[in-house]
């Protein structure tokens, strides 16, 4: 039997880079002690008072359809949460709750591009994206930031890609380079979204893991909150990716059609995980920095790490729970240093190439073990690229 | 700004006859104490147990992100309880857990339609079911099925409108006429399918209910494994609905890419939602029989209701939580009805137009309010039938 076209394409086909983070998975499936620098998770569970609430919301009865666009409690807390950061006026209409940020972005290029239509996102990129694009029957358009710019993109770039297409999606913090968008990229990014009326999709979800400057959501900027949808999520910001539960924030007729869309692709969040993500979000600022603060720690570690060296150089590191480190002297491209430093020391990352051509020659490091671990293994890197630099 | 054209057309336009149960909704908020006989959802909350094992998988570290395609244990629970139950080999490799029935629907139909192919589906419906079809982009093809059939579907009309459609979508136990098909309607069934070469898409998701006859599973039928991919869930058989976990059984090879589809969509299913799932079907079919119980008990109140009078007749209730009214004989419209009885007695039904025009003349009721209350209603309904028909 024949399945449809569009599924077969939204793998893009090719080697995907992930080649390394597979063969990691298969030495710790034979016994191998392997480092794992690969995993975009926390190295905490979820915290117990967390799960303690969601056992009483769901004890006490709440495990009935929950509504499709989420409960009031929640939308009107994520609202009052986006609005505090922003300045920007956001009332539950603006919010629909999703089982988890991926779901979000799914939904907001369905309401945004039609099949068919382009739809922008740069590289690097998160593993996703393009898929996401091409899983609503969309085509993707890449539009390449630089290393010699710290992959800040350049608005000229994006004009000179956004010509017939429908929407941008961008990344602050980004996953994967650690680059949080400066003041002056957004207001860019959003000139080009007016001048070639294009919405803007901003993925969120490390809004709170910021080291340098300050986050800003783009939907802040002048005339912008029209056509920008924003994807948040409670999985990052408060270590509970498996609780798959995100938001879009948009305006409220984007909102009421993207509820039509909700009815017909997920049906609604479990209501007891949404009471738990509001007993999370009523924890504050103190308890998003506790979660943050590991990598906030680790961040420093490697900064004082890669200072005794000339070989690995580190992008400029602003937020995220991710390194970007440049490994061009060596002469290698990521996926080869990858492989080797997998072989060699058994410490496994992801090839720059994973996400795009534009991080060739780099390598992420996720900074999700503990902080002695961290140390070790980058001191090893370290030492690893400046023998392959030498030979 | 614009929104996608697709976005607009999820919903079909024109009154969906949903205003009683809209209605119903604003007295209710009003103060207004109305007989709720409207909702498909148990009148029981998710069992104790299953919940303090969810909290149990929780606590034990379950909050990471689990595997997109489900974990192996409920993947192997789940194919283990197919293969007992219709006598198909099914392993894991024939199963993706998802976040619901809904959202399986969604991605059967992703998965077998390309954007602009036809969709089969069968009136009375389901209400998302056309939406669904919309929201992939495909174009719904009603096939109405008969009352005097009691709305088994004729093989001879599918077949009549099966030409270029790529897919059929069948629902037995049927939401909402109660209906379970027969081995002939389902053999006819297959028959058009191979005929046509359609896929078959078969919610199956009250399989645990069924009060006469038998539940047969189409996948079980020679040749059918290939071509159906079969929708459940844990919302109806385990009083889950809440908790939002389904899952898709189909051909190892479309399984495959219905992963790809939802490391795009959804990103999979909380982990201790899937562990609390194993904990729920290792309790086997007394467990189901104990939730099931409930709506068998009130069908069987409502078949000595209606002996007692001859104005309304009830559509062979043989499954599901619902029966399906015949008022014909009162002259008016299940929507009229409807109407005249939530003014006169407050009480809450949905018109059978409400799921498509097959269903004109006849009212649903839903099974799952207390037992006395129940047989109190129905009574009192059929009391109004027989006024109005004299009227």
């Amino acid at each position: 039997m024949q399945v449809s076209q569009r599924i077969g394409g939204i793998l893009g086909g090719g080697s995907d880079g992930w080649d390394v983070f597979n063969r990691a998975r298969d030495m710790i499936g034979d016994g191998v002690a392997v480092t794992e620098l690969t995993i975009g998770e926390h190295d905490i569970r979820t915290a117990a008072p967390i799960l303690q609430d969601m056992h009483r919301a769901a004890m006490a009865g709440h495990t009935g359809y929950a509504a499709v666009p989420g409960t009031n409690a929640l939308r009107d807390t994520v609202a009052k949460r986006v609005q505090d950061r922003t300045g920007v006026k956001t009332t539950r209409d603006n919010v629909l709750i999703t089982p988890g940020g991926q779901s979000a972005l799914y939904a907001a290029h369905m309401v945004t591009c039609d099949a068919g239509d382009t739809a922008l996102y740069l590289d690097p990129f998160y593993a996703t994206y393009p898929g996401t694009i091409r899983g609503v029957s969309c085509t993707p358009r890449r539009i390449a930031t630089r290393a010699e710019d710290a992959f800040q993109p350049r608005a000229a770039d994006i004009a000179a890609a956004a010509e017939g297409a429908k929407s941008l999606l961008i990344n602050s913090p980004n996953n994967p380079t650690g680059v949080v968008y400066s003041r002056a990229t957004l207001e860019g990014i959003a000139q080009v979204c007016t001048d070639h009326d294009l919405w803007l999709i901003s993925d969120e979800v490390y809004d709170t893991q910021v080291w340098e400057g300050e986050h800003i959501s783009p939907r802040a900027l002048p005339g912008m909150a029209e056509r920008a949808l924003v994807v948040g999520s409670m999985s990052k910001s408060h270590a509970m990716t498996g609780s798959r539960c995100g938001w879009i924030i948009g305006p409220e007729d984007v909102i009421g059609d993207l509820i039509n869309l909700a009815t017909h692709t997920t049906y609604g969040v479990p209501g007891f995980i949404q009471d738990a993500s509001v007993y999370a979000l009523e924890q504050g600022t103190a308890f998003e920095e506790e979660i943050a603060d590991p990598f906030r720690r680790r961040r420093a570690i490697a900064q004082r790490v890669l200072a005794g060296q000339n070989t690995v150089s580190l992008v400029p590191s602003q937020g995220a729970m991710y390194l970007m480190l440049d490994l061009r002297s060596t002469g290698m491209s990521g996926e080869e240093f990858a492989n080797a430093l997998l072989d060699a020391h058994q410490i496994a990352t992801m090839p720059g190439e994973s996400f795009g051509e534009a991080a060739a020659g780099h390598l992420r490091v996720a900074m999700t073990i503990e902080d002695d671990a961290f140390e070790a293994a980058l001191k090893t890197l370290c030492a690893f690229a400046q023998t392959c630099a030498q030979g």
